[in-house]
């Protein structure tokens, strides 16, 4: 696996060295890309390829793709006019290196930079990547995770019920998480029903990931997290820690995995879930 | 050619009612596609297309597309990180009317839905709609608009040469007229040696786009631009006018549609360069 994320990073690093018309793009953008992260849509779209029987490395341009449109996410959200952070990943976020205008433009042109690379992968058949380049856009538009983003800030300081948000978390981070999975079963050419079981093990990992990331908001280490400990409570943010308390969150946490080995186990038998077995425990122990 | 035009608005606005998400996005991405503005693009890639002898139908859903990444790119630019305006064709700037946050995520959607419109038009067969997708992103990403963005935000407040000048251009305004050429080419499917030709000829217009946008800064009416005059020399910006006086910028304007009309004479006859001499017109005369 380490292997396929390596070459994820590289191919990413390689497409923006064509860059030759501007510097500071570059850097801004390759500064987010190098700052590393959990690389945890790779790793899925990975895992799903190889249980499905199929070569990873054909997965390798589209998990670049989405892994720029997860980083491009990261850098406008931390902007002064959006979250307005400092720090991610434990360093400094794009703008406060960069400044605003090529934070902004180095998010610009990691969303659209991805789309090159889809197309630009002649291991596949046309008709796979323009049904890439579609699952992405739409997966991380207006109805994915732009829509989600908008939520999420219209809900800054609100009540809102639980229902709400788990409304702002599917779109905001759980279609990004669908999408890897999404694009595996197109990349290996899987019926629908496969591919509907899939999307279902992936909705529940989009939520368990949250639910993790609120618990890690109140348990985390920032020596590993990289981000200050408590800021939802701080924000008075609605959370599952906020709803179900710490013990009640951990509860769901693991019902929700409970229900994701079900799906899991319920797969057809060719199909080999080894691999997502340890992404699902990944995604529900993991510190950072 | 107003019918036309009229389908591709109308194809926007449709797409964004898509939206089931977020109404803020709607209305935000809405605002700045309503706003109108001069379609220049949109007219390019059908006046192309007809010249080619192809039906103009085939592409409104590019026309659309590329419309979009324009708008997105004014939104962008228009932030206070970038050029702060606060008014664009003569109405209150996206970020004034929805706030910062609102117009970030509206230029995002607009970057990614103008990928799904295109991979979504099934009137074109895979292949194209992803050489479509490739030409897109290439002219509007770092080796395109995005970079010559940049390259424009680190020159402002330096003395720049004119040939200096003229790079940031082609990248930043020239690529994005060169663009709708080469989308309908792609659709037409004309040879490499047509395509050049017509390349070149759009090239020709980029720049003359900006010398009469440089010469419309000095002589410009508020009333129909809807730019305040005279904001060039106020920000002691290198134009084609501050290079060579407005006399001057009226020579080379005249200069580059002799040049622009002498490649449309020498294309093959059965192109029907009726609609491009009317373009080449357009852009030189153009008020707005």
């Amino acid at each position: 696996m380490q292997n396929y994320l390596e070459k994820t990073e590289s191919c990413i690093l390689r497409h923006l060295e064509q860059n030759h018309v501007s510097d500071t793009i570059l850097k801004s953008s390759s500064y987010s890309i190098e700052a590393g992260g959990k690389r945890f849509r790779p790793y899925l779209l990975f895992s799903t390829l190889s249980a499905l029987g199929h070569d990873p490395l054909k997965g390798v341009q589209t998990a670049a793709a989405i892994e720029m449109i997860h980083t491009y996410s990261l850098i406008h959200d931390d902007l002064p006019a959006m979250d307005d952070d400092d720090y991610r990943r434990g360093r400094l976020t794009n703008h406060k290196v960069y400044g605003e205008a090529a934070a902004i433009l180095a998010g610009d042109t990691l969303l659209t930079e991805s789309f090159s690379i889809v197309a630009a992968d002649v291991s596949l058949p046309a008709e796979k990547r323009i049904a890439l380049v579609s699952q992405i856009a739409s997966k991380s538009g207006f109805n994915g995770m732009i829509g989600g983003q908008m939520l999420d800030i219209e809900a800054e300081g609100q009540e809102i019920s639980l229902s709400e948000l788990e409304n702002i978390h599917q779109y905001k981070t759980g279609k990004l998480i669908v999408l890897p999975v999404q694009c595996a079963c197109i990349i290996a050419d899987v019926s629908g029903d496969v591919t509907r079981q899939l999307v279902n093990f992936a909705e529940k990992l989009g939520i368990l990931f949250q639910i993790r990331d609120d618990i890690l908001d109140v348990e985390g280490d920032i020596a590993i997290t990289g981000k200050s400990a408590g800021s939802d409570e701080k924000n008075n943010k609605t959370t599952y820690v906020s709803t179900y308390g710490l013990k009640g969150a951990h509860e769901q946490l693991e019902k929700l995995v409970e229900n994701a080995e079900f799906i899991l186990n319920g797969l057809a038998e060719e199909i080999e879930t080894k691999e997502l077995h340890s992404v699902l425990q990944r995604f529900a122990v993991r510190n950072q």
